[in-house]
């Protein structure tokens, strides 16, 4: 049974019995974060997690586990809760609590977590009405953005609140002069030479979208794409270096380069757009890479504009940088997208894409002599 | 006459004397902010303002009378404007300002209050227009929130902007370790009794809705809102618990929880999914509680989110989160919503959809003999 | 041939030259900003951002060929391109950034104003997609603002981000008490007199929608404007007046005001209202001066809503009081709005409705006989 693209066969095997479904559903809920519908990519990253911090691991599982299950409970599409759907929103929510909440382990954090993932299906749900709806778009990670900052900025003033020390509101200032933007681990830390410094920022770049800030869990996570679709994993690959590029051109802070911090939403926004929303070309390859670098300029104003607060930016630069760019299509012809609910695997798009163009040329050359 | 329900036949008597129409009409749209098409509900709310204080009662009414007016002169839908449709926002303009603005009985504060109110008609019907044209939901209080507040910022700078001392700009800080979440009138005061503490938690919750901080402004809102709809009425009650509930459990601050501010957003949002926007069967009773929960939290996030201009959280909380659940429709075949332009009361929504179950029936039974 | 209105016939007869029609449709989009599809309106305004600065008038330019050309590489819509509305958030990113990034001259300045005028071309076509495919309204100059947003916040922490001295981040307080609204050029200057403010706050207002804070430019640009459309000029000066005088009446800081930050975006909402959204009539007219007060009041409240980031507010009150206003389309019989496909002058609006009316009169006419 191949592990290749979206796995039909093994998921059809799986639906014979309702425990081994539900696993294979969570499982393709991680992926779905990438845009991978394919348990083996989910398991992956799930290991990439547990690499990361076995908390961030455990964490990760139990959103994903409650926003699947509030979805069966509240009675969503079950095709929908099948393709991991009601998944990638809930191990999301689950991975930035357990970060950016202290202590590990705790019980509260959890509550929060069960919480948070339950509510991050009713917002999925909503968001997509109103975005497939009317725009033919879907809402990506949207809803667990809002969730996740809803309620770590009601934190700050919750005595039971559990907000950690990466939750620090301050003024924002105009830094520019003092500004470093030398690639190293850490404010403190030596300069790390070139290799070792573009290897971190590109890998941990592709961890940090899962809260992991690990050059293995990065790999790990790769590969786990590479399972699904080699031309997503290339694009992942890209769209780090890009979002990486990027912020080394704007001059941002190295440390956080270094951490991969400038990568995650770029490597997500150019697997989207390179492949998965619109057919791979030469012309949506470039717009690829523009979106990428859009994504790294959302992340350093969106990081700017929450310091007020102390709250991170989450994947909301990848959701708004992605929409605009999916959003061109109708407004260029020389695009070719794909509807939402035709996606399958980068790969898959250009067989489709190429048959019906020889299918085309095919009642071309036939309509001639008729 | 009844005085149960929509009071249709009292509104069409009404129809022939265009002042009582006008009176009805402004009634109705304060009985609107609750979802009760209902003057003698709107009456039950302006008597609690006035209770509140005799000045938000004169605002109130100065904000529906002038919001009813504008759209008139606009030339707006004539059933919408006798629904009351566009007085809902005008009065919680009135009462917004006449709260947060110094001095009372000023007259420069009643010429923004008639300002405001006449601007949120206009913005309702632009936000309808993309609410209900492209979603199918309304925008609820949003035009009031966004008036309200678009004064409110600007005003902190203007020398005429009359802002007291409610409005206070601040950083925003992480109090978790601070906070004390006892319920009492005020910071200074001693610990309320049990019993004491929840009574004025959730009807002055219910009150606040209104700006009437007054446990006895509650019970009469109560009592008019279960003079046109005895489910409603139970929500209300339900969901200003809940909310009060919530902010407990998150540790929220007990001086906010006394004085009902965690109770007005959820009362709202329990309301209308609760029989308004879905039939009432248990999911939905459930989804009502949820919402109220999800309300709360967006209290406490909008809240912290404003500290740096001292800005009230207002209804923001129960438009987003209702909306949220509202939204569901469609995404669950489990839940039964009824269309904007079929709402009257929960009980008759329960009666119609009984009446259309049985009809089915009646024609399949009917079906199977032919 | 005739320079009035959209100068159809010089379009067509540009057709024939590629360069000429680039040139065509840069400088159309350069009047686009205020709604003129017309290249001698568009040249005025350039001479007017050149005679408030050479260095904001290379900018602007520099702003509007990029997106253009991005328009053409990226396959947009031909039709579009050469009404320039791939052009006119581009001189105004242009324009911005060399306003708010320092030193004058900068190639790295210029590499910014390259990618952001790049980036609002894909931008707008998105928000185009959403606004005008759901919505029928156009998104304005959304694009424009959110990319030089996006930019200013994020440089604020960026090495190479170069911003100037405009961008100051600060506090948001309460400083009614201190403000004056009296007339002056600054703040350590004399009280102008009446004639030289008022003078001083319509023409600056309207030379500060293209970043020049001139009332030599605002003169020019308001000749420009009457070149294609006498009514837009006079909504021109209107609307910048009502800015003014709502600034005046809130007790807004005089310095401000003089200096036509008041003006700008109450001048192009008035003229988008009053004839070009909605066929010229009694009520457009004073709805025209409605929003032209709702823009001044956004105005206020966006520049406090920003001060923690030191950010200007830019267009975005023009954008969202005019889709407020252009949104009532539909809400009221008594307005006539035009479609967005079919927008020439408000000139041609008005001979086209009067014609569409006496047809419909003859064909009453006709119907009586028969």
């Amino acid at each position: 049974m191949s592990v290749n693209g979206t796995m039909q066969a093994w998921g059809e095997r799986a639906d014979g019995n309702p425990l081994l479904a539900f696993v294979d559903s969570c499982l393709r809920g991680v992926g779905q974060v990438c845009f991978m519908n394919n348990p083996v990519t989910g398991l992956a990253i799930v290991i990439a997690m547990f690499i990361g911090e076995p908390w961030l691991g455990f964490a990760g599982l139990l959103g994903v586990v409650v926003s699947t299950l509030a979805a069966i409970v509240i009675g969503m599409d079950r095709g929908a809760i099948r393709a991991g759907l009601f998944g990638f929103n809930g191990v999301l929510v689950g991975g930035a609590l357990s970060l950016f909440l202290q202590p590990d382990w705790d019980i509260v954090v959890m509550v929060w977590i069960v919480l948070g993932a339950s509510l991050s299906t009713i917002l999925h749900a909503a968001l997509a009405n109103v975005f497939i709806g009317a725009h033919a778009v879907p809402p990506f990670t949207l809803a667990f953005n809002f969730i996740t900052l809803i309620f770590l900025i009601g934190a700050l003033n919750f005595a039971n609140g559990r907000v950690g020390g990466l939750i620090a509101p301050a003024d924002a200032q105009v830094t520019r002069g003092s500004v470093s933007n030398t690639l190293r681990s850490a404010a403190d830390a030596a300069t790390a030479n070139n290799l070792e410094g573009v290897l971190n920022a590109i890998f941990r770049g592709i961890g940090q979208l899962f809260f992991a800030n690990s050059i293995v869990a990065g790999i790990v996570i790769v590969v786990g794409i590479a399972v699904c679709s080699r031309i997503a994993a290339i694009f992942a690959v890209v769209g780090s270096t890009v979002g990486m590029l990027t912020g080394l051109a704007l001059g941002a802070n190295g440390v956080a380069i270094y951490n991969g911090l400038w990568g995650f939403n770029s490597f997500d926004a150019a697997l989207a757009v390179g492949g998965v929303f619109f057919v791979l070309t030469w012309r949506s390859g470039v717009l690829a890479v523009a979106c990428a670098v859009f994504a790294a300029m959302l992340f350093g104003a969106i990081g700017t504009l929450f310091i007020p607060w102390g709250l991170p930016a989450l994947t909301l630069p990848f959701c708004f940088a992605t929409l605009a760019f999916v959003l061109l299509k109708g407004a260029s012809t020389e695009l070719e997208p794909v509807e939402v609910a035709d996606i399958t695997t980068p790969e898959e798009h250009l067989a489709l894409s190429a048959a019906e163009r020889s299918q085309q040329e095919g009642v071309g050359r036939q309509a001639v002599p008729a």
